[in-house]
Formats: C-alpha cells, sequence, structure tokens
C-alpha cells in the first residue's frame, strides 16, 4: 500500500536544541565527524484508496494545518512506496 | 553537501500515543481519508568530508545506540543530496 509521508524539520535559522544534544553526546559516545544535527518529525499516513494529486494537496493542508508550525518549520510531502 | 539521514519509527506492534493523537484530530478538522498514521522522529546528519561506507556503518552505530531505542523502535540510514 502507498503511503504519504510528511517530512517536518525546524527551520533553519531556528535553534535546535533537541539536534544540539545529540551533537553534543554523539563525541561523549566515541562518535567523530559529525558537523550538525538537526531532528525533525516524520509522519507516516495511510491513506483509503488511490493517492491522487487531491489526496496529495489534502495532506499538504494537514502538514501546514495540524502536522506543522509553519512558523518555525518547514515541511515535506511525499509519496513512499511500502516494502 | 551530502547528509545523511536517519529516520527512528515505532515498531509496528508498538503503540504509538501521538500518532494515535493527529489520527483523531484530522476528522475534527474536516480531514477524511487518512486510515493510520504514525508519528516518529527524523535526524539530519552533516558530516565531514566524504559519505564513505565506513561513515554510513558509523551512523548505523549512532542510530542503534543515541537515536532510537532499538526495544521500541526501528531506524533507517540513508544518504540524501543536499537541493
Amino acid at each position: 500500500m502507498p503511503r504519504v509521508v510528511v517530512d517536518v524539520m525546524p527551520k533553519p535559522e531556528i535553534l535546535d536544541p533537541q539536534g544540539k544534544a545529540v551533537l553534543g553526546a554523539l563525541p561523549r559516545l566515541g562518535f567523530g565527524g559529525v558537523t550538525d544535527v538537526r531532528q525533525g518529525k516524520r509522519f507516516e499516513l495511510e491513506v483509503a484508496g488511490e493517492v491522487t494529486p487531491e489526496v496529495l494537496a489534502e495532506v499538504e493542508k494537514m502538514a501546514e494545518t495540524l502536522l506543522s508550525n509553519p512558523v518555525i518549520e518547514n515541511y515535506t510531502v511525499r509519496v513512499e512506496q511500502d516494502a
């Protein structure tokens, strides 16, 4: 079944304390080579029936009104084939 | 610059109260057609230099020890080209 994925990430100019906490923890755990970490959210939506352009437009509206805060977050909507 | 993305999602057999809250809110906001929602996390890691198989193996270890709880979550690691 196809699945619609909405990724919500903090905008680049917005501080991301969760990402910074992960970035700070990596060296303490012995991991090197990572210069930045951003943490966001991933939503997987199962839709009834076909994923039409109308369905995607509806999901865009969901992403803008419910899944993200457009003041501080960007979102992307895409279709992912289930494995 | 290439970016390594780690997606962390609750395992299918694990209850996902955040996803259920979103699913319950959609009809109240006038959205239909969505039969299930799962909410997880997305991490974007910037790495210094090339993304080699060794770097990806290191990120797999980060995902297992720091970014996810392997008891209740699954993770996927992949490389995404920056737009």
